[in-house]
């Protein structure tokens, strides 16, 4: 009876956001919000771009975990949300066209092409929620700001004309939280699962801690490690390669609400 | 059939490396023989100091993973392997009088008391195997020397007499490999399970790892980073604390082989 009302109310709490959202009440970043419902990052291309794409997230599932692809033209995505509307529910879009990225808004209805695909991959905040409730609150969830971000050197597997580095999400750590942390986060395998790097940014290409290139820093405390995931923007840099003529992708951390479970994607 | 065939030869091999314990042509480290079958830690106490070392290990099951104990006076532990003789099963025991360790012998016959009773304590022996399988071979089978242990400053739950510090092995990975050992190794609770730390050695009051307490140094390369795990060799800096009349352990990396396979520790 508890866990159907706190089911019920996450379902209130999913509605009520995406409302929000879809409104442009909420342009922020989505992380610790409607916690328990699953995020997703949004990817959105032509017909003709999303054959090619498909194949990048089948070779590169742990930085492209696919949740779901739309209907050529259709906005919806049943299967994620009964009411989802990929025009609106995301709450600040990136438009890059030939690779560059040249706008972002709030909503793509004047946007949308008969051709469109939307994409929606898994997400480390499915993981966050998990973490939180071991006693390992991310840094960023504490701080309140969007997770650290930052591409790098670890190269993802060509498809067509996807190709790209990693982006990766940074939590720091103790060693023993940790090893803890990569336990729980391995049970998330649709949402990047365990870490692909920990320690020594420089081994994968990362200069400066306090640089991200997406988000924002947090602080690091002594005896901490910096923990790296993949992470969902990595399309973003393999668009910027590919220079599809069009291109759609939510802006990073500001993810679709989807009335899935976190607990949805949890293995064993 | 060729399952069998294997199971057959791996019962043929535990064995014939028991017998050669038994009498006296093997007294070298177990590590890496008999794969796949399990091996374990060894500690014999009189019975009026078995219960409050009992108990120790039920606080502390992760230094202290009990796999069999024996009856009062019984040199047998059918549970384990049908013909095992506590007495002579262990390549090398080392005696400790008043927690003083004042001898060692390949056999305990004349040293047996009726009021004896066996412990045997799951070790990370059984994990190795799993990681070799994997591609990780630890670097202490690699370089074919007894694997690296140190006194660390991680204290244990006390229990009665019994206190002390926990006793940790060390195996070198890189991050990406550390990860992944992270993941094989949770998946053996009776075997010490996932590693207690990561990196920075001091952390844990260790300050030179070329000087182990026990056993032998293992290269340390470039990007590799030194991962401890807990070892079934705490409980003999217990009882140098608790400093019973008599206590029998096996000698740090001579484990008495068991017929229960490593697999069998296994969980999910």
């Amino acid at each position: 009876m508890k866990q159907e009302q706190n089911v019920s109310s996450l379902q209130q709490q999913t509605k009520q956001l995406r409302g929000a959202i879809r409104s442009a009440q909420h342009t922020g970043p989505t992380s610790g919000l409607a916690t328990g419902a699953m995020q997703g990052n949004v990817v959105i291309l032509p017909a003709e771009w999303a054959n090619e794409f498909l194949l990048y997230c089948q070779k590169n599932p742990v930085s492209c975990p696919l949740l779901g692809v739309s209907e050529v033209g259709n906005f919806t995505l049943p299967e994620l949300g009964d009411d989802i509307d990929m025009r609106y529910d995301v709450p600040e879009y990136l438009v890059y066209r030939d690779g560059e990225k040249v706008d972002s808004c709030v909503d793509i209805a004047d946007l949308w092409q008969d051709d469109f695909v939307a994409f929606v991959l898994g997400c480390s905040f499915s993981f966050e929620n998990a973490l939180s409730q071991a006693g390992l609150t991310p840094r960023n969830i504490e701080q309140n700001v969007n997770v650290s971000m930052y591409e790098s050197s670890i190269p993802t597997v060509p498809a067509g004309r996807f190709f790209g580095n990693t982006v990766v999400t940074m939590r720091p750590y103790q060693p023993k939280d940790a090893i803890q942390a990569i336990q729980i986060t391995a049970r998330f395998p649709k949402a990047h699962g365990s870490p692909l790097h920990f320690g020594n940014p420089e081994e994968i290409g990362i200069e400066d801690l306090s640089q991200p290139d997406f988000g924002e820093a947090v602080e690091i405390k002594e005896k901490e490690v910096p923990i790296f995931w993949a992470c969902g923007v990595t399309p973003q840099v393999a668009i910027r390669n590919a220079k599809p003529p069009i291109c759609i992708t939510h802006a990073p951390g500001k993810m679709l609400i989807t009335d899935l479970l976190d607990t949805d994607l949890a293995v064993l």
